[in-house]
């Protein structure tokens, strides 16, 4: 088509007034709808050792809770803190504690000229926020297939005592859909690093998240727990998950797990900060989704609805950029994102006139930190939340954007 | 009684191997059955304005719940913000984001070198732990039965930058049952402060916890906004309350109000931190509260469960401390707590006595900041938690050992 074709066709669809939004990774309707179970009233609101859940007390959660969101983060019970409504706040908090407290005894960041900290991109925008907020220095580190570059990632951390931490988003990675293979966990585990209170946010939202049933079509991540102990820096990870994307968004039930030096510094801290998270909640999920079984039975459903919404978006873009040069996109098979990058200096063109097109995406730049990605050509898809005739409309209008700022 | 027939009546009581518990202000199982209904099913997850409570979203909270907070906030709903399960846990950000971040432009308080904080005393132990972990320096306030001594309050910040805040329960105080009059709040919003960036954090926890039912017996404390916004201060306080001791005190829901400007600077910094607290929780208070006089009715049925025991505390010291020197006690009419004093020097042992004896009390010392007071004499008394026929028995074991302790 020449441009002239395009700009006819833009005209067209902007004329038909649409209004979808593939801006966040929010489960859709349909999906709510899998975990209306757990709304019903808790008859009996006493935890198993007989803890009344209504009541205050039992800071680091009720121990059915633990054992549940243990099976998610790879670890045992009694590594496991029990948070609120999303694992952001706790990842946020934990940057909080380290900022004004220090790790173990280390200088409070707050108190240190500059901190430094790496940042796989594209990443999450709202892990960017949260290290930009407390003023740290964001490095970018380019995402391969198997995880962060680590041979960026070994130089950094070798010699430099103010690179403080890094973001992993280590299975189904926002927005790649990127797993890290076992190597690249392993390397994080041992590399030398120069500052003792170097951590790694590990952030494991996609856990559970597969699209496809079979195993053998299901990623799996070395817990980077093991590899940390296996490597002797016990302490240098900290682990969070949640039932977000696996119940309901907005109350869910969030957990981080860590070692034991950790842990006891910082129950001690939210000690200060809270006298307990929602236990009500945390029962509500505990006999909703059980067990481990439990949770990946209900994870199926899940993928049922989201598989047809993944390989819709693969399909239209093998169809409508096959000619479109230097267009190049992921196929997760798990998470809630599709990578896509289009062409050097197109992303926050394409962005542009979807919106006014009447299709509202993830801003472009939004998964490099400070929202300035160099290059401009990466955009996150996501595809959960729109029902999927009305996804088929937002990648349709997104393909002929993509084709269209190309030709301009 | 000698002190050999009082030591002898001490080794009887040991020997009854009580458990009772009075060391903090949790509701009795009576008081949470009430807000059983709060249970129930909600069948329609949907707020006022169509909003879908299970997805992400809404950071300050659902219109119908800020309507709610408002009434027990004394606000306007549009300056209310929704938290999670815990006001400390917003005073506890709030102060965080003070350290970090400074307010509304001052320097972040982790930079100065010296930070001072009023505490009025005997005052809540959860508070002085906030500004003792992040190394404040706690000054004590004289509390009287009108609030704290305006005098030592005014004197402190007028000239001294580095007095950044003071602690508040404005009514029903934690654990005196004091309220401040109207000339306190008038002079904690006008008092001349040196520091731009003073904040007075008004936590109003016992904003709707009377004890009688007839408006001549309940206690009203002038809103401290309009006083701060007729002094030509409106940025000078921060408001918080929760519905821990409405509801559910392990799941209830949790707000704070503020001007414009604390309001937007806050929003923003919190928008780092979450996507938004538990909106089905926000959405269950409202559908089981309704609004003000729903709230109203609802603590009648507390005040039902308390004012007995509330009266048999004051009965029992009454009868039993009238011939001990040196025993004052007060008389709140709402609250939780009753403020407790002992001859100088003999808190620590009429704890440590009662422990012994199987009567867990509140820490002596509990009530000042670090947990020390110079003159050993306060108990705080929480008498809700333990049904009557058990709080009586505690109170006569109380009694008992602050005889004895007073004869030794």
């Amino acid at each position: 088509m020449t441009l002239e074709q395009l700009q006819q066709e833009y005209e067209e669809v902007k004329a038909r007034g649409l209004a979808l939004n593939m801006a966040r990774g929010k489960p859709g309707a349909d999906q709510l709808a899998l975990s209306a179970g757990i709304l019903d009233a808790l008859e009996n609101p006493v935890a198993e050792d007989g803890t009344d859940c209504c009541n205050y007390g039992v800071l680091d959660g009720i121990p059915e809770a633990k054992r549940l969101m243990a099976f998610m983060l790879d670890d045992k019970p009694e590594n496991v803190f029990m948070g609120g409504n999303a694992s952001l706040t706790l990842m946020y908090d934990t940057i909080a504690r380290f900022h004004s407290f220090g790790v173990l005894g280390s200088t409070p960041w707050n108190k240190l000229p500059n901190v430094k900290w790496l940042c796989p991109v594209p990443g999450y925008d709202r892990h960017f926020a949260i290290t930009e907020a407390f003023g740290y220095e964001m490095i970018p580190i380019s995402m391969n297939d198997s995880g962060p570059n680590m041979d960026e990632v070994e130089q950094l951390v070798a010699h430099d005592e103010s690179v403080k931490g890094i973001w992993c988003v280590p299975k189904y990675s926002n927005p790649s859909g990127a797993s890290y293979s076992d190597d690249v966990v392993r390397r994080l585990a041992s590399m030398p690093v120069a500052a003792a209170d170097f951590r790694i946010m590990w952030d494991n939202a996609y856990c559970v998240h597969h699209l496809y049933n079979e195993v053998e079509n299901q990623d799996q991540v070395l817990d980077i727990k093991a590899a940390c102990e296996e490597a002797g820096n016990p302490d240098r990870y900290i682990k969070f998950a949640s039932t977000s994307k696996v119940t309901l968004p907005g109350a869910g039930i969030s957990a981080f797990a860590a070692s034991p030096a950790n842990m006891e510094e910082a129950r001690a801290r939210i000690g200060i900060q809270a006298i307990g998270h929602d236990k009500l909640n945390q029962l509500r999920h505990v006999r909703f989704l059980r067990d481990g079984e439990g949770i990946a039975e209900h994870m199926k459903k899940h993928a049922a609805i989201l598989r047809p919404k993944f390989e819709l978006v693969l399909k239209k873009f093998e169809e409508g950029l096959a000619d479109v040069d230097n267009c190049r996109w992921t196929a997760p098979r798990g998470g809630y994102f599709v990578s896509l990058d289009v062409p050097a200096g197109c992303a926050k063109r394409v962005v542009a006139l979807c919106k006014e097109a009447g299709v509202v995406l993830t801003d472009a730049g939004a998964t490099w930190p400070y929202g300035n990605e160099p290059k401009d050509s990466n955009i996150r898809i996501a595809p959960t939340l729109p029902p999927l005739e009305e996804l088929e409309q937002a990648l349709d209008v997104l393909v002929l954007c993509i084709k269209l700022a190309a030709a301009e």
